[in-house]
């Protein structure tokens, strides 16, 4: 039986993650995006009303990051028909962790589902990463794949787009600080260095491939020495209160590392257990409430699952 | 019994190892360096006589790579007698095969051995160092680190020198190019870039993760993709004769990937297997004898064990 729709699920995710610049991201778990794909009469593609939504949510489909990933997959499949995106946004936006990649991979999820099932994961983020090219104005996908694949993941290169999930043997907890103050991509890009000495590169590939070895080893000791960036913190920290307090907080709280996730605001900081990241993320909330700064904060274990259709 | 002298062995190795720019080294097997620390009676330290040594290797124990560490590691123990350095070099110097590292490791290994045997490998690494800097005039340690500890290795960084052994749990060999051209470390350092644009940066990064994640899970594919230089090897091809050729006929005869050697001159290719190294070497040297250049080959199964006491 044709389904008439299909909803889909996409987490949430921190991408950069320190050493990691514009190559790896993790998923969060239970913080995320649904978006429903609906047939239609009417030909063409449009995003539903859908009360509870940011007012700043685009609803023209070519400026929402939801948009073009069910444009790209139904060409995969050479629907014709109508369609319209439900988008329920779990997610703050601008706030740096994957609000944009989480509703596009959803869409293309539930886009894929709807029209047959039959695109792999990386015919998926080709669609999505049309989506997330409206957020940042470039092409990346380290929101993207691991919200698609779940867990932490690793992109290579993107000609073409190489993901390699990195299964840590040993749970890994994220603590999360989303400051109310406002960072767009676009213009945290802007801030980044044109070029870096080649001491920063040797020091940020060897953290970076340290990562790799501590999160395939279960090995916190290596993955807390690893989460060093030489990139974007030095030039982005600036722009979120009391950053150095609350990374200074976190760590003597416990964390095995702190950082800034995606291009901020947001600052996660990760934890060996649940325990420790509730402990840090009270330590990090007291030093940015010392500066007066409001803020949310959430601690999640990392996911393993990734998107999925959820009817 | 107190020993009158020890005989250790280390490795040579390949450093470098195309996105792992002076972080990542490989040990090979049977082709290595031979030092022997005898007691002497009169005080100090001093290099033995020893046939059949280049005579380019320096007598005098503070110009060879093999001094220093010695002199590290008898403070260590706060040994005040004498100290006679007899080495057996079985690698060519200054061919790009961690020759120097070689002596400084096993020179360190046969001391602490003589001396007490309580070093741990970390701590040979500290006095081995101290002769590496001879050769290079800096700090590094990605020949090192493979030639003490054996297989792949990973520094994480340097402050303190932070070694990660990478198993990986499929064989690999090694095909390798000695060219008969002479490159100095220091001189090769030279023509290094200062810096990197930033997309060279996450590109080497990529890769550096990407060569940790294949060689843990044993993904020869990964491995290959992973096998490039935006450092190095685009300033330092020039010097090595008929290089481009060399590498594109190592990958047509089957190599997962072809690089410079450490600072070279020597070529080496990563192979998933001993027929396919003995294939990729023939390649390799017929692509040089058209070039009318004189060369060595060897091919080698990745090393699992490091440098060793002998007698």
């Amino acid at each position: 039986m044709l389904k008439s729709h299909v909803t889909a699920f996409a987490p949430a995710s921190v991408s950069n993650v320190a050493c990691g610049f514009d190559i790896m991201g993790f998923a969060l778990s239970g913080l995320g995006d649904r978006v429903t794909i609906r047939h239609d009469a009417q030909p063409g593609l449009r995003i539903g009303a859908r009360d509870g939504n940011p007012p700043s949510m685009p609803v023209d489909p070519e400026l929402n990051t939801a948009g073009p990933p069910v444009r790209e997959v139904a060409k995969w499949y050479g629907h014709r028909g109508g369609l319209v995106i439900e988008i329920n946004k779990g997610l703050p936006i601008g706030s740096g962790i994957g609000s944009s990649a989480a509703s596009a991979v959803a869409a293309a999820v539930a886009a894929d589902a709807l029209l047959g099932g039959r695109m792999s994961k990386t015919e998926l983020l080709a669609c999505a990463i049309e989506g997330e090219k409206i957020a940042s104005g470039s092409v990346h996908a380290d929101n993207l794949a691991p919200a698609l694949w779940g867990g932490f993941t690793l992109i290579r290169g993107y000609d073409p787009p190489d993901v390699i999930p990195l299964r840590c043997p040993r749970p890994l907890w994220c603590a999360l600080i989303l400051p109310d103050v406002e960072i767009r991509t676009k213009e945290s890009r802007g801030l980044l260095p044109a070029s870096l000495p080649l001491s920063d590169v040797i020091a940020q590939t060897g953290n970076a491939a340290g990562l790799v070895a501590g999160l395939m080893n279960g090995d916190y000791g290596l993955i807390g020495r690893s989460l060093q960036d030489r990139i974007a913190e030095p030039v982005r920290r600036h722009l979120i209160p009391a950053y150095g307090e609350m990374k200074a907080a976190a760590l003597v709280a416990g964390a095995l590392g702190c950082n800034i996730s995606g291009s901020g605001p947001a600052v996660f900081a990760l934890c060996a257990d649940e325990v420790i990241a509730t402990r840090v993320v009270r330590a990090m909330s007291l030093a940015l409430e010392a500066a007066q700064c409001r803020h949310q904060t959430m601690i999640s274990r990392v996911d393993g699952t990734g998107a999925h259709i959820l009817e």
